[in-house]
């Protein structure tokens, strides 16, 4: 592989190891907006943006790119990073990659030629982020639960990507997985995959007997109806992005406990994180041919 | 779940264990097209097809459907079972099934005003069928190599639907499994069940290495070149249809075994096959509402 | 099952959940030394010692018993519970279970003609130990690292009772298992398991390469000339009972982490604990015909 | 490691491999008794027997060693190998390792001053060859029935060596699978490893239920009480060495079928068999310092 010029402005703990190991990989690697990252960084800071970002060929922002459409997230910096200033130094032929860039984030940057993508649009990213966000789950219900995993009735609520890789790690550490579909080619895989389908309007029929439920569903699947047959030493964890799939108030009311668990990648495992985020990066310098 | 009526036409033994199931459910069954079966059948056959047909809700014919676009499959029957015959008995409210119904069988359904379903069209099918055809790939690497796949370097081509299931299974008994894919997305899956991912531009380097390569793509991906790097000992087993995935010409030359193994599910488990094909017709019904 | 009459008198949360399973099973059960659990029990604590062991078949006491050879482990209890008082009271066709019975205790017990069993010493109860240890293991290594089990490296020392299920359980979760063992039938078995076999003389060769290394040993296994080669990101957790199998000062001046967890079934999934204990319990009865 | 000169005398297939492997290490090899093995051997056979085991330090014979105590089992050979002819030849300092070496064969070794090893009374060689055991009863289960194993509820009898590695894969390719034993710690263990425990006493409740049963006790578990509850479609195949574990005349009367399968690794697998026989080799050498 040949090697690139890059710089990384701003974004967590996962951007600092991502600088590092595109480094290690022999690419030239500027960086910007890390000043208190509170341990040795390996490469030296550069005093300003302009530098930093200078004839790089990839500028890697933060993911998620920006909470106020404004400014980078960046919370290793001093100041703020205004987008439309890193907008303004790049050149045409450099390239911008992110996490959720936005409608408004997008439009900025083709008002300044610049070519933005967003990494957490990648399939491959989406699919690999599914290994930290299961394993987080599990290390959640370990620290709740009186109970080994292994034995315990747990359902998954959904099949798509998280579903999948939750269920093959549950069954892996020897829990009796139930994995709910509302597909038919669903129910066939869970079964080709050794898991035991739950067909959706089935789900009031075994809910009752789960010691561990774990939602990635993102509308309110977990009703009413359903958490009323839900047992009170059951533990239920929503990986949903918001509103989540989960009536809360409801739950609580019933003395259920529920863990509403987001962005879980890089949380429990920020270098796992980076080292993901560099394999995508390095995909799409591959496809584009930079 | 409600009983209905149901006629079973022509096809193989997986028809006649399909009737025997849809039967033992609590259904009725009518059939027609099974005289040579050669066992005893618990069903009685009906004495001709006006009759076997008369007021079903369904009637199910083989799996494929035809050869010749004229008569039914049907290989335990003496005579011919004329398609077109069978869709001038059916009444309006019967529903047709059966397996790669083709353009010009479905034009000659909408001809007779019968609404006609190619079961081997349903995702869910597809995908249980994997099962049987996987473990039909596994058997005959068995009965053919001198070693055991347990802890043998198997390389699967393609991770489709077939490609996924194999890759499980194989890793399941203890093969060391290389599976190989062209998206980025395949790759990041690969990782994440387990497997060791080989891109496509990089089968050259791994291919040499195989103790058996099982194939699932549908074009010659086993080209010269790649051929040439295969082991003389390194079984080749393909399940593509046709024109299948393997320069079979230049195999032979280079003294390299090639197994070309299609329609498995049916030859190596009959009766699972049937079960598949009753979930999938009882999806079907709920799915119309018949 | 033939319903009997148990009393329980001190322990942890492990008696609690303990007493209240047996009683779930229809059994009589009376409870001595729990005033202070905390929680609502469900069974009534008896007024006195002499009347909850009264007439019982079965008297179980702490996992261990004791920690200075005369009072029980009573850790929810106010007073001290005398060990001779309670081997005084009990009378000749009571039976005596309880963890870690040593020489001394098991003196005292055939002095009063009171018959003992350490259920510690049941191999099926140090199997099913295995459960929970491993998965307190795999907590805590989720906890402290920065990277996912999933796609690390983990050396496994020891490939004894503890061994087996952690390398079946991170194996499941999908890291890259080395396991330890200086028997070449351990070797073999590793091999049959499917996890990567470290004879013990080349350890030195594997060793820098790990993410993780747990160790079940209970002796110095990773001295200075080993610790030397394992990396700084390297997280070790040490299982194995006192002495334990680390060079822990020479590994605190190498800097780095070690974690030395001990008793973790009963911390980390009491529940699931006192179900082993219960399954034990019964398995003794069955045995003896009590 | 050292290289060193070998001695292979007569034997099957396995020998054949086991030689060329040996050979391929980088080892000295002469062998003696393979003349009508069929195919090109890499390694010219010696003219006598005398020239063959030479100064030679490992003599190598078949596996099982004889089946009359009089000659080696020698089926590539065109006369007879006099067992005490070779250890006439054979001087003081030269290592005997062969298969089911009896007391007969050891006194004659004895007798002649040669120090013999049966290959077959090493523990690792034992856990080995389940592998090709396993895989050759999976195969022939393919090959007889018409389900799928993924699926299926397949009882295995006996959780010793062959029994734990049959568990596992059958586990592995998706067989719901129920492993008997007869020990507390043995059910212990099934639980850790994931599979349905039946203890023996629970058997006639489970085995109406199976779709294959294969067991691996060496003596009658399957009498008439217990056959009588097998369905008529369960196959049946016994590991165990005579007198089986099968009552196979009313298992006939009954019309359950039933297949003895014996010796399987060099029938299924003779490479993998091989290597096996060559990795205990090594190790006794290692062992004795040879």
């Amino acid at each position: 592989m040949n090697t690139r010029k890059y710089t990384l402005i701003g974004g967590d703990l996962r951007n600092v190891k991502l600088a590092e190991a595109i480094y290690e990989d022999g690419n030239q690697v500027n960086i910007f907006g890390f000043k208190n990252a509170g341990f040795d960084m390996k490469l030296p800071e550069n005093e300003d943006m302009q530098e930093a970002i200078d004839d790089s060929q990839i500028v890697i922002g933060p993911l998620p790119c920006t909470n106020d459409n404004e400014v980078l997230n960046a919370p290793f910096h001093d100041g703020k990073i205004q987008i439309n200033e890193v907008f303004r130094i790049m050149k045409k032929n450099q390239l911008f990659i992110a996490g959720k860039i936005n409608d408004k984030i997008t439009h900025l940057a083709k008002a300044y030629n610049v070519y933005s993508i967003d990494i957490l649009d990648r399939e491959e990213m989406a699919v690999l982020n599914t290994i930290p966000t299961a394993e987080g789950a599990i290390q959640l219900a370990m620290e709740e639960l009186p109970i080994t995993l292994n034995g315990s009735k747990v359902l998954v609520l959904g099949y798509g990507r998280v579903g999948k890789t939750l269920s093959k790690m549950l069954t892996g550490i020897g829990a009796d997985v139930y994995s709910e579909a509302r597909k038919f080619s669903d129910i066939a895989w869970i079964r080709a995959y050794g898991h035991k389908p739950v067909y959706i309007n089935e789900l009031q029929n075994v809910i009752g007997d789960m010691n561990l439920i774990i939602n990635t569903i993102p509308y309110t699947i977990l009703d009413t109806s359903l958490l009323e047959k839900v047992g009170k030493e059951c533990l239920i964890i929503d990986l949903a992005s918001k509103p989540g799939g989960v009536d809360f108030v409801r739950a609580k009311e019933l003395g259920i406990k529920v863990i509403w668990a987001l962005s879980l990648p890089g949380k429990v495992a920020p270098v796992t994180a980076a080292g993901y985020i560099k394999q995508t990066v390095y995909n799409i310098i591959e496809e584009l041919g930079v």
